[in-house]
């Protein structure tokens, strides 16, 4: 019957849904403040010049982007880096160096809608600008790492795919590829696992290369490379080596990365990536014109794959259901038995919420039992009752079905204390 | 220098102005949790539609509109009313009446910048559907108080302006004025304070009214008047009935309301309204084409006049200055005071994390006056050394400057019980 739908790849979130959303950036949140970086926001409107010449071919074909009524050319962001170098080279003068920052929310891709894929979706941005060392890579694996442990995900359960563009940068120096094929040449290896071998080999071919070299060169790419040394030792030091595998075919599709780059995939499901992301040294430059040279690297999450792969992990889901139970419930029902003693009971709901205690009631005169079944529905711990016993009020314990009657006065104190013991009776159960 | 700024009207968020925005965000959500309603949120995008038969044409002249590349006409969201009314009547069978729902997110209009007006703002919006009763309006009313407290304003510091839509429907027919001018009236009593008295009283005229008849109406609507004893009651119940002052002036500019209207208002700074809403029983019946009808009530709250207020209000800069310091720091930094140490040092940053502590480093080798420099910036509590002792290492309080040599190994368990422990010291004075 409805006349208005969302439009084609936007996304409702009703309340169970935006409570998933919730744990997804609070956990984000919490993980990259626990690592020590700060949150900015960029705005999720910029000029399209900023992704046109700056993020590459593939990203730029999917920009949802429009004139102002002042003819100006903006876009929905597509992703945040561009505006964060933007923003970084804007005032990098007012900020210690490295700047360790993070970012959530929505971006917008024009693209296909298909499992995995929305044309709105939240993304977590984790940057370190102004350090160029290995560490800073390191760190930043080191944050993705600790977000997936922080989802109850198992280190068996995902793997960080790892690679370097300056690999295969070599690699075309040493084969006689000129330097304008890079850019071609890796989008051919981001691509190399899906397309046909034919195709693959075709397009090699164009640009004087054979299938079999690329392929072998892949093959014998391990974590003995030299441009990995430094980052293994990082890792290894904190344990985390066992979750990385180096993967020559990782690339990344942005045109801006220089070195470091990854991806991290789940183990058991074949999804695509849960999240990607590199160094791209170069970007600050580009962006203020030469004004200010910057080394930086980040990474993106999306919430999109990430949820698919919650929803398929148990371990996950334990955590996700507690949070939700949470997210939903109050601690208090106030029941107005008698509506002769309305006044007073909303007198205790404003004075409980006041407290600090989560309360609801029925706004309008409602039966009695209703108004229990809402309390239940709203996994309320305390009914308490306003009746003809008034002003003596019934506290009641709708977990262990325990109840004793107060004076109202005293209800705020004494809900109070009760909340503060540990939870007993069926719920724990 | 730099090429790129942002679109005029939209922000950037750096890691101050960021943390505000959180602030902000986070005692929004905490208040409407406390009283019980739930969190959703809508697309940023919907048919233009949407807004073009619902909102009225304040709105619609504003509206950020485009075509997608499927000639779709779509619209950057100037409000959350009507994607609200949307998602509710298309899925009402699921949810039990009423439905208490709040929503934070970014709307957009098109109108030119100016103080307490940009094209991107945040809007916090509370709704409660399928509950026709004063009661539910009165709740609402009970919210904005609650969360203007949880701000530290003060009850002096601001005022709810109440009316009702219902007595002006009345007053017009009592004026014998036809249905038809009811929109274009309501229009000439919202900007009653700010035009000229000439054009008012001319555009009057023109349906057939007095500015003077209108005025002495205004000023004799005060809170005897019937449409307000339900809602007074209720109010006065829970002690706020002194935050409001009746005020027939305020109708609301959009199109939808049909019964009580109010806004927040500042009382010292003559601001715009801090919030606004009111009862818009007929909406989801519009919006379903008749499909659902179900009565409802709500009001939002943008962070830009809110945000003026604040840092004009001593009594709220003080929780924002405890929340912005808490939202910088961290606990540990650990120093590497000797890069022969740089691996045990990376797994006591990897365990800390791990362990719930909020932990920094400096990620490439530095100086350790740089590193110790760096830990006071970040408000860090304790500085871990690794240094020639190890495996010994120095635990250092930064507040008190006491400290004491533990195993490296035991690092964990005693910063985590030296953080247990209360602050003393410089930062307490």
């Amino acid at each position: 019957m409805a006349s208005f739908r969302t439009v084609k790849g936007f996304r409702d979130f009703f309340p169970r849904e935006c409570a998933l959303r919730n744990y997804v950036t609070d956990t984000w949140r919490a993980a990259a403040r626990r690592c020590g970086f700060l949150e900015y926001e960029a705005p999720v409107i910029e000029s399209t010049d900023l992704y046109r010449k700056k993020s590459g071919d593939e990203i730029t074909s999917q920009l949802f982007c429009f004139e102002d009524k002042a003819q100006r050319e903006i876009a929905l962001r597509p992703e945040v880096t561009p505006s964060l170098a933007r923003m970084a080279t804007a005032r990098q003068r007012d900020f210690k160096k490295p700047l360790k920052w993070f970012q959530i929310g929505s971006c917008f891709r024009y693209e296909e809608p298909q499992e995995g894929r929305t044309r709105e979706f939240i993304q977590f941005n984790a940057d370190i600008l102004g350090d160029a060392s290995p560490g800073a890579d390191a760190e930043l694996i080191a944050l993705a790492v600790e977000v997936m442990l922080d989802f109850g995900l198992q280190r068996e359960d995902f793997r960080i795919r790892l690679s370097n563009r300056e690999i295969w940068n070599q690699f075309l120096r040493d084969q006689g590829v000129a330097d304008e094929h890079a850019p071609a040449f890796l989008q051919i290896v981001d691509k190399i696992e899906r397309a046909k071998p034919e195709e693959t080999a075709a397009r090699l071919t164009a640009i004087g290369l054979q299938l079999e070299v690329v392929r072998d060169f892949m093959a014998g790419t391990d974590e003995s490379h030299p441009a990995f040394t430094d980052l293994r030792v990082d890792l290894t030091a904190r344990g985390l080596w066992d979750c990385v595998k180096i993967d020559a075919s990782i690339v990344r599709g942005l045109a801006y990365y220089t070195g470091t780059v990854f991806e991290v995939f789940d183990v058991r499901h074949g999804l695509r990536a849960v999240a990607g992301g590199g160094r791209y040294d170069r970007l600050c430059a580009l962006i203020s014109d030469g004004g200010v040279d910057m080394p930086a690297a980040g990474f993106a999450m999306g919430d999109v794959v990430l949820g698919i792969l919650l929803s398929k992990t148990p371990s996950a889901q334990a955590r996700l259901t507690d949070y939700l139970n949470a997210a939903q419930g109050v601690d208090v029902y106030v029941v107005v038995a008698d509506e002769a003693q309305r006044a007073p009971a909303l007198a205790a709901v404003q004075a409980l919420r006041r407290a600090g205690v989560k309360t609801d009631y029925s706004m309008a005169p409602q039966k009695v039992n209703k108004q229990f079944q809402a309390a239940e529905n709203q996994n309320a711990r305390f009914a308490v009752v306003f009746g003809a016993e008034y002003p003596q009020v019934m506290v009641k314990n709708l977990v262990s079905r325990e109840q004793s009657e107060v004076a109202a006065e005293a209800v705020v104190t004494s809900v109070q204390s009760a909340l503060a013991e540990p939870l007993r009776g069926p719920l724990l159960a």
